[in-house]
């Protein structure tokens, strides 16, 4: 790495981990360490870091509320694919990158900064997440990634660092320490790690945070309306709410419900499988919604095509090329299928399960006239289906005829 | 159609509308009927078919017992791509079309019959699913629809018809005949038409056959382990058990927890929307079993590649061509990956949920070692992970210095 | 076909072939026929219809120049993807029909016609590309395909007709009429039937009539220089032209020097397998320029990602799909990659070669800085590729290491 | 890199900077070095490099006739999917890389060797293609790849050293030292560097060896015709060819027609442009014949197929994964299509171009009797047409009915 740093944006937590970094960066770079801490639904205060920063002598803070435009503009745009990695994954941390990136590579840019650092380890997925992000939106940055460099790789290694540079360290607080990496933002909760590296093993109930388990979740069902605009929800129960607002409502009902929890192994970029535990209660409800509405107002080979391209878009997102001009094209592709995906979704939560319970559009494209199967006054004729077939079938008769039937 | 018709093998169920057929067909072409009956996992005997048709004056009667190899030979090869059809579902009527059309064609071979008959309407999937099939088997043959030709198109008719020629109708049952439309075998249970035509109105609690509802199952989870051998399902906790009598069992314990249970509208071949209902509990529960075990077992980029070609697999399947040199290219491909599909899934089943709450494979790519958060003893050196982004970057920085950002 | 036609638009040549179907369709119908007569570059004078369509009493005749709307809004937007169907044939006749079938509908739309017909037969897959077209853009419009309808199947009925409904036939020219079924615009011309249908012979010289053959073309090599700007062509050796002529420059240029003939075999929708002969002298240059400009302006994935969907989109307007939500879906993706795409490209035409002799952009990615062999000042780092190799490496190591190595 | 290196293998050309390497091998890391060099039909005797080999001290010494394997096992399999990368490159360099890294581990594993080395710079594509092979192979294998670790990056600094190490230098050779940096095997030979890193530069007429311009190409056409098994070539004017020798002599006649020549600008996968000549005749007739026999022996959709699985299956062998289980997968797809390719195809070579002029097969699905213009005695029903089409337009109706035709 370049010695020649003057000036580094930090993306801080005001933890001990980004707090030890904030210390060793100034002391190993001899540079100015700039903090942005934001907002993105993680459920914790940020205000704190605030404190945090000042007393470890930082001169300018960021710190900022982004879960509008988080949701707005990445985790919606997101949606619109029905996306999911690996058959299963929402993608709650990876959408949130490309936004911190974004967010760390203006503030250099204001800031005259020529470098960027971040807390990823040199293991995972988010370190790439973040660097190629930023690479890509500013060509020249230098990125620091003290846990690909540093020697401080056990936790009483970095609590005797701490201790040595004056960094408060909140013993009760580390005694009680989870045994599992967390993420958090508005989207989802994750966790690795600790006594989920063995896949054999089961997760542990006190382990999960934002939802009941099904068991423990009310013997009621709930009845949930969500309308949509353009593929984007915008409502519940006719009530209109902001994306930050409409998903966080969506969260609290689904986690209540004890819906969207998810334990899998995944196959992270860095060339690994890793088991990994998410919670996305809300995710998961709009994403069942949001295929109910899309199966009455999307033509048939439109959806299919949004069906083949997702595992791509997919894979695109959770190896960290968001800003990239793959992704833009696919992005064109989905976004102009969804100005017909208008309308409302009924749902029913229970125990675990989102339960569809009727869907309806002023762009349905469902034609009950056409569909049933009493009498349908001549909408369909029966009879075209004999040429449709029989062409259809040209090919193979062809071919069979040829000794090929395959059987 | 050629009027040179001598002899049909019929798809016959037995019931008022293929015994009309069966009537229909010798009166309208002067030609011979044999009948062809599957036991496919329907839940009803099929030798009652045998006394009907007699009593039809049928001469040859084919009643067979088709479970084993249609679990074997088309549901498991299907289970292996993970198939879904728009997102949702399992194919639970499409994958038994080949496996009839195959036999029906077959019957004709040996009985030296010119054509076939079946009992599916103009306006459905499975017309396709039936031709396609035999012309792709036998280019020669004949295929008779009769709902695509006669005017027999209310039930009112049809039972006139039936009276007229002498079949017998139970009416106490007429009376009480179910107002959806529904198919049935090992695989699901389908349901569609009556009150299910506005998608904007729930099912009906009492439409449902295989399941309990989610509310009404037990309040304790079930515990169950799936052993698979090269990607198919052998074995319930431990206890080897043939493809069908495994399937059978996973039916009956996902049904009893509420399991597989879906409401979707989806569209169809022929070119417009329908509503389906579908009871599924047995292929509910493999697909997510065999995804847990593929998520360690499989290679990252096979898995993926998995993933992106099944869209297309399913709507091979959907639309009828089981029979066609593309799906046995595509099958050749997922059948390649399969081989490492070993080890043991264990699932809790409760109220309309599967949980994996486990997974471990002999052929396991999990590797603790290196994917854990604690000193890995050197098995990954995180610094191999700055030359991997900075090159997955180069593109990306190289656009961006010429001010593609992309932003 | 409905017996309620009062008017119908017919897509009208001034040939005997619809001649006869215009004086068809009034005696069939009893309807009133208005001819629509397109000029989009076929190389005949297209006004001469006009006065065989007033002798034959037409009241509405329509005949337009259309040859700037082709180019500009369906042949360069589908350029845009290196389109070609099945590895090799230019599309030149698919591309055409939707413009034909918008204009239809739209002239049917300004007579309140109640219906359209065609000239098209009922084995090709120009029916299906008019049909599609006029269904998606007015689908209340009834459709006549007078050659799927009449028994006038041989030339002699053919002609028989038109003497009896006193079409003057021209005896000379039928005398020596092409043995070939052909078909032309500003982007090709197309020969099939006749001597070709046998695919084991030769095609024979005279056949072709836009091109020398190489063997004839001129012994000096000529070089050209191609402008674009957003992907499109704008200029030949620095002169800007509209997109018609530039176009029709590159036809008379290519064929000149004997580029642009194609001898294949082909699938056609209806399922039948065909002969066909092209010639597509400017489309070929094209096909050569854009893709040589795109190797030095398009980031590689989003160049692979267009090769990918390539093949689909060719099948889309291949079958006739060019009005559907598909098509504008990829056409969304491909026109979202293409505003990098300006600058320059030199080319070497000669005796059926076109050879790239030199690329160069306001936007070209290429960076000899970085990919050059001799010292690049530490613009590469080569050391950033053993971590590359490693990670990327680390799935097939963990694999091998479990006896995967799959040799 | 690990200094516990013992034993190493080479691969080895006996050129200048493989015997530098070898001796900085020993200098370096205190090890023994064992050469490897293959005849892959690089056009030089490889016999030469035994002599420098043994006057450098090696005492083990493998040299090899891989010509049959590499085109046999390697070559025509992947032509079976008609592969090029980036609509253009054949993969002359990137097919042989997985043999050479397989034969160097199973040499590193006779002679329990702990590392292998090549001569590729840390730039290029192909010490990706050998160390992903190799790790695949033997995922405990090491790999030095010096000139990612040395510092002798200029030619004077090479032959210094080679001065020093008593490594004889022909400086006449070296003063005649061609511009290009080049690669040669059966299938191709490339050119890269010098006057070509400026990519509006035309290439200079010397560079080219295998091929005469086709301006300097006969003038009178010569025709061929080939044979092919199984989709892999089998003869030439009807003698039977081992696989080595029928690519050999398609090199001979296409080289003399001035045939396969190819000036490019493509995208590495270590995320450069890069520009590169290549000449490849015997590939480029076999292309153009391939695909000329599987027009009319592949079923469309299997055709279909193989054309969108193409640019991934290239992008995997140009980034160089042969040996990872998604080649594999695709190659059992595209495998399972080629049971029918049998026949043979005539083709006119002349001044650069490859013309069809014929194929025939015992398997062909082309059927005269349906696709003819004239009667065809009702093998094909138009009719059927109108069912097909009508069908077909459904859903496009139905949406056009909603407003939504998309003009």
């Amino acid at each position: 790495m370049s010695s020649n740093i003057k000036r580094v944006v930090l993306a801080y937590s005001g933890g001990l981990d980004t707090s030890v970094i904030l210390k060793w960066l100034e002391e190993q770079y001899g540079c100015e360490v700039i903090t942005f801490t934001a907002d993105l639904g993680q459920g914790e205060e940020v205000e704190p870091a605030r404190a945090k920063a000042e007393a470890l002598g930082v001169k300018q803070i960021y710190i900022e509320d982004l879960r509008e435009t988080f949701v707005r503009d990445y985790v919606f745009p997101m949606f619109r694919a029905n996306t999911v990695y690996e058959g299963e994954y929402l993608l709650g941390t990876s959408i949130a990158r490309p936004l911190i990136a974004r967010r760390l590579v203006e503030i250099a840019e204001e800031t005259g900064a020529d470098a960027i650092a971040h807390g990823a380890t040199g293991k995972g997925n988010d370190q790439v997440r973040f660097e190629l992000g930023a690479y890509a939106l500013k060509p020249g940055i230098e990125v620091i990634a003290p846990w690909r460099e540093w020697d401080l790789n056990s936790r009483e290694r970095l609590m005797a660092y701490a201790e040595q540079h004056g960094i408060p360290v909140d013993y009760a607080q580390a005694g009680k320490k989870s045994p599992y990496s967390m993420d958090a933002n508005l989207l989802h909760i994750s966790y690795e790690g600790g006594p989920l590296e063995d896949p054999w093993t089961d997760s542990e109930e006190d382990m999960w945070r934002w939802s009941v388990s099904p068991e423990a979740a009310p013997n009621e069902p709930e009845v949930l309306t969500i309308g949509f605009e353009n593929g984007d929800p915008v409502s519940i129960n006719g009530e209109k709410l902001s994306p930050a607002a409409l998903l966080s409502k969506l969260n609290e009902r689904g986690g209540a419900h004890g819906i969207g929890r998810l334990d899998i192994v995944e196959n992270r970029y860095v060339g690994m499988k890793s088991r990994g535990c998410y919670e996305t209660p809300g995710g998961t409800i709009l994403l069942r919604a949001r295929r109910a509405l899309e199966s009455i107002t999307l033509d048939r080979e439109a959806a299919h095509l949004k069906d083949e391209l997702m595992p791509r878009y997919a894979s695109i997102i959770y190896n960290g090329y968001w800003w990239s001009p793959e992704r833009r094209m696919l992005q064109a592709a989905i976004d102009e299928s969804q100005g017909v995906v208008n309308g409302e979704v009924r749902l029913r939560l229970y125990k675990g399960n989102v339960m569809v319970a009727g869907r309806q559009s002023p762009d349905s494209l469902f034609d009950e006239s056409i569909a049933t199967f009493e009498d349908d006054a001549g909408a369909y004729d029966q009879k075209d289906a004999e040429g449709f077939i029989r062409l259809n079938a040209l090919r193979l008769r062809i071919a069979a005829s040829r000794n090929r039937s395959g059987t």
